[in-house]
């Protein structure tokens, strides 16, 4: 992988870089459309490619473990092959979801004990096995094997939980070392910062990351429910501490609001699954503010979700035409819904990054902040 | 609206023909996708366009007169504007639905009270006020308001439902006559024939619809729990009493089986929700037979649904990739295999259409039913 720096805003610390992966350029900053079990909810893949001009999409291991399997994905030349999809993606780890298994996960030194969602089966995903799948999945960047911990969390419990995915982390590399890509294109592997919400816990993880020198790095753990408000303090104070030559990713963050703070603190890479969820949910975000498309308000507009909008849902499809879809439960209400919204965040982080290069991105955050936040 | 009969099959009742509309040229036999409820679901209209190449396409009175409602539509311009749809639309009565309905609703001289479905409330359809809901909408052809038998059913009440139906028709005609279309477009009313399994009833109807003198006509009361043969016998029946030098259309039929066998009897449109609701199921329907997709057989089978389809979903994903969707609901599953179907129905009536001009409409036909109708 080669990072570029492109430029740094003047008056912020937001960045314009580059990278380069076997699979194609990332300008960034990015936004990854997440395709939790190989696909992008609602949305076929020549849409992700050409209306919402995704430039990498993410993966979930502990999905895709579990259903197609990594047999099948091996079979396919990889998840690239699978779903085609010729762009780079990114797989986490697993980690977030076996958190959020809460009643049917058990932690121990040796790696995270789960019962499947699907049927009940037992698993055990380790630092190292993580990484075995990863290889197989194909991903361009695969995630460290980490625990995300809740909020709140102790100071006790958040102290141990890091040095655990200290230790995961160590264990993660030198399984990442011994082994090489499956398939004909190279995998990067980021670390990830824990630590809740204590300052010194995450000081620490960040140093910690910053010196596995890997090729980028993720900060975890936020945005579990903390205010918004402490997720930008430890962003501030983590992204002082990862060194600059080197992506950084804030991990499932987040609101279009959220992203521009983060933007502004040298974050560079997100993934959430805000945009097609809250899509699917009548929610849709566009430059003038948040629309609940379920809202009867809507029932007799016919004017476009977003005028502006050069994305063809836009252009085809009208606010009362897509409440209608929504109100009903019709599959396209979610399908435009998704495809708007995704369209949205690409538009909002590719209009980031010109501002950055203007070095006006610190002003024309703050004017968005307003518009964008605001309930129509 | 204009017919041309441009070829009738030397061996064989199948015609090859051309209805021209206000909103295009229509090529038959035609297969038309249905949008219930302003969508055909999971279908991008300009897919239907691209990819699908349908030429008509169908909505159900019944389900946007609850919702939207006609007021919205007639607001947006009709339901064209409303969907965003340029080409041919034909709307029903409703008369299925209240059929369906069973439970809740009752039939009476003036017409159908029924409630609805999905708040309870209480309507009337008559053969007046369906008619009016269908200008509203703006369908380029619009249907009669029918009583639809179920089947098993009485000699005695096939017998009154028809004369009923009949009784309708009338009126539907005199209503259609006194009214104009809201758009400007030309609106074309079909009558339809019902009458049951039973032949001098089928033959009465036929009479009496012919006799109305509309623009095309249509079959109704078949598909609905007959053995197929007898579906036949009613429709080659019926097909030899309707006028040579109108549209006839089979309502709500139905496998690519009894399509083609219906074309052979002079059929000349379709429409079903086979292809799209079996398909959501995992159905597929392709040239070389029939393909539960969700079999474990498919699983590691990373061939396309159809090697020789040009349709994007063939050409992009394949049978593994989209069994895996299936298996795990991912709605990109139920998008893949609606638009094959729906794709596959369109190239079944068309490679039909080719046959009849080369009066090998017959011989084709008895090689397709063998292939198309086998399980894979």
């Amino acid at each position: 992988m080669i990072f570029i720096l492109q430029h740094t805003d003047k008056y912020s610390k937001a960045r314009a870089c580059l990278i380069n992966t076997d699979h194609g350029d990332i300008e960034t900053p990015v936004f990854m459309p997440v395709g939790t079990a190989g696909s992008v909810k609602a949305i076929h893949q020549r849409e992700l490619l050409n209306d919402i001009k995704a430039q990498i999409i993410l993966g979930n291991t502990y999905h895709l473990y579990l259903r197609p399997g990594a047999d099948v994905i091996k079979e396919a030349g990889g998840l690239h092959g699978f779903m085609n999809w010729g762009k780079p993606i990114l797989t986490d780890s697993g980690g977030y979801q076996v958190y959020s298994l809460t009643d049917n996960r058990k932690l121990k030194e040796d790696g995270a004990h789960f019962n499947s969602h699907i049927d009940g089966s037992k698993h055990v995903f380790t630092p190292e096995n993580v990484v075995d799948i990863q290889r197989t999945i194909g991903a361009d960047i695969i995630m460290a094997f980490d625990e995300c911990t809740p909020y709140p969390c102790e100071y006790k419990y958040a102290m141990k939980s890091m040095e655990l995915t200290h230790r995961w982390l160590d264990r993660g590399i030198s399984r990442f070392d011994e082994t090489e890509a499956f398939y004909n294109h190279k995998q990067s592997f980021f670390p990830i910062v824990q630590g809740s919400i204590f300052k010194d816990l995450r000081e620490q993880s960040a140093e910690k990351i910053a010196l596995s020198n890997m090729d980028g790095n993720a900060i975890g753990g936020l945005s579990v429910g903390e205010p918004a408000e402490l997720m930008y303090e430890m962003v501030e104070l983590v992204t002082d501490i990862l060194p600059g030559n080197k992506p950084r990713y804030l991990m499932g963050v987040g609101t279009p609001a959220n992203i521009l703070e983060a933007i502004s603190l040298g974050i560079d890479m997100f993934d959430c699954v805000i945009p097609t969820r809250n899509g699917r949910n009548g929610m849709l975000f566009t430059r003038e503010g948040i629309i609940n498309m379920r809202n009867e308000r809507w029932k007799n507009d016919f004017s476009p979700v977003e005028k502006e909008s050069e994305c063809f849902v836009d252009q085809s499809y009208s606010k009362a035409y897509l409440r209608h879809l929504l109100i009903s439960k019709e599959i396209l209400g979610a399908q435009i819904a998704s495809i708007h919204n995704l369209h949205f965040y690409h538009w909002l982080v590719s209009e980031a990054r010109e501002q950055i290069f203007n070095d006006n991105f610190a002003n024309w955050k703050n004017l968005m902040l307003k518009k964008i936040s605001q309930r129509l």
